[in-house]
């Protein structure tokens, strides 16, 4: 793939040449505007939010020099659409979840959330300290992106039902939404599944096109209004225990930034990254007490459940190891999460139960 | 207190003027270099790493405007100095942990750690969206500084001993090294405490003046060599389940800055604590199993045991309700505390339970 085939020189300002004939930094003298593109529509709390963010600590930090205009999901392209503006150069950068775009490569999973997968803590200590943001930089270079971990919604809730899940098959024949592996997983259960933007899934809900949906916790969906039009919410899922959020410019546009311009970028991804796991995990405890004051009913999923959920996971992570990107990429995650796993559960798991069990 | 004394015009560059015939913003025009004094000696793993992250993502983003140059405990002041260097304006920053300087305030121990107190997640959430950042700027203002959180330990072990501890009074006439708040715990305990820094703590334990000391975590204490002269490891303590690391910034020095200078700071903290936490959380795991096989007797403590914790981590807290500021900081940090913790019991840790039991 010839990433030069991607770049567009509408963006380069009052005189638009070929990239080739560009002296590098190109753009270290010249201020510019970069459009940032994003999978969520603008009234998405935490999601939207951790893209905003995004976009006004690269102008702030950049004093100028770099200035993004942030284009929510349907104003200047959809939430779907966002992985070809980008890499066609339509847009130069966009803020989302790769989980959306399994299409363009099985192993994007890795690089947002994987079923049974990694914790925010556990996804930083791959991502930052043991492989992870290599193998991506690998990855997304065959797309002419260059990729960020920018964003978390922390442990994501299992969803909103009309009724209750008491065994594996009482997902037969379920309409629901649930993208991702996750959705996959879903499927082999019998789910009819779907993948639907954030911004359309109330319509779909309440119009009864779907029976049921996970979105985000309980802050975000309360804020969406799923407790409007569903009764019964399960808190803790399989499918997204710590989903990485993602900042992906185009990498030419990236290269031509000035050295202190890609660090501001990366930094932001990584202030937007502790900035947004914390906002939602710091509206979600006040934001479960007023659905169940408001009526919705609290639900844990019973271990049956987690057992289907377990074992329809292995085999959906399994389908795509044919993919050698796909298997070294599982085999670094998979071999991180143990070692993560491990030292979380003797040091900080050991703590929480003694201060649950001394202080209650 | 008027902070217009601490300022020195010293650093200014070429012409030293006092401050307040600068019009604002002085800087902006004008490249300078910052002195980053630290707590850190150089050697010590993770510490010294993330305040040479600060300094060098700072210097990087900014573009030549500010070089912030690292100087480790006892290149310019030693580990405990820098408070006061920074405050007088001897240095512009320090990088290290507060609760080293309870002397100056007893609240400064909530933007550091206290005993059975936050985790990292608590506490960004606390920090970044519930009330702590804002409590923080209240507090350092009166000392003529501005604090960012810049990094964290995830959780410290309980430390290195040279022989088990049974029973509380284990602790009594044990010669310990353990600062702030966790060492007033086990001086209540009977147990002699010292606070000692990171960098002098080798040579105390191995000469004798002390029987055994609390550091860090496997990855940490290893680089240190503690297993090379205690033989028994606690891995779960109750004294600093997720300590913050400070990046303060003497605030007229600070308010010097352009904006997008502060952004860059800002964002560099932000940016240090997500990459800090990881690098403990990723090495800690494979540091404990190479003390294992090296011999080093991995313990946790019994309950026994955690039950004095407790009661005397109540009673250390409670003794500095007198002061306004710490009742004030030490009211919303618990509120927050209680919050956070419910809802990462409800999503992560059932997730978690789930995956340990389906997955093994």
């Amino acid at each position: 793939m010839d990433r030069r085939s991607f770049l567009r020189t509408s963006a380069l300002g009052g005189s638009a040449v070929a990239a080739s004939s560009l002296a590098a930094p190109a753009y270290a003298q010249g201020n510019r505007t970069l459009t940032m593109v994003s999978t969520w529509g603008r009234g998405l709390a935490g999601v939207h939010d951790a893209a905003q963010y995004c976009a006004d600590r690269i102008t702030e930090m950049s004093d100028g020099q770099l200035t993004v205009d942030l284009k929510a999901a349907g104003e200047l392209v959809g939430a779907f659409e966002v992985f070809d503006a980008v890499t066609s150069g339509q847009a130069d950068m966009y803020h989302g979840v790769d989980y959306y775009f399994l299409g363009q490569h099985p192993a994007l999973s890795f690089f947002s959330q994987v079923p049974f997968g990694m914790t925010f803590m556990e996804f930083s200590n791959w991502y930052y300290h043991d492989g992870g943001k290599e193998l991506g930089d690998n990855l997304y270079s065959i797309f002419g992106l260059k990729s960020f971990a920018a964003g978390n919604t922390g442990p994501q809730s299992g969803g909103w039902f009309s009724k209750e899940i008491n065994s594996p098959e009482d997902f037969q024949g379920l309409r629901f939404r649930m993208p991702g592996q996750g959705g996959q997983v879903l499927g082999k259960l019998g789910a009819s599944v779907q993948n639907i933007p954030g911004a359309e899934v109330y319509q779909a809900l309440s119009s009864g096109s779907i029976d049921g949906t996970e979105w985000i916790g309980p802050w975000a969906d309360e804020k969406a209004g799923f407790q409007e039009i569903a009764s019964i919410y399960y808190t803790a899922g399989f499918h997204e225990p710590g989903p990485n959020l993602n900042l992906n410019i185009n990498l030419d546009v990236y290269e031509e930034l000035t050295p202190a311009q890609q660090a501001i970028i990366e930094n932001t991804a990584r202030s937007a990254n502790i900035w947004n796991m914390s906002q939602f995990m710091a509206n979600n405890g006040a934001a479960l007490q007023r659905l169940k004051s408001g009526g919705t009913q609290i639900r844990q999923f019973p271990e049956p459940v987690w057992d289907a959920f377990g074992a329809a996971s292995q085999e959906v992570l399994a389908e795509p190891m044919g993919d050698d990107i796909y298997k070294e990429t599982h085999d670094s995650y998979m071999a991180s999460l143990r070692k993560s796993a491990e030292w979380i559960r003797t040091s900080e798991s050991e703590f929480r139960a003694q201060r649950d069990r001394v202080l209650g």
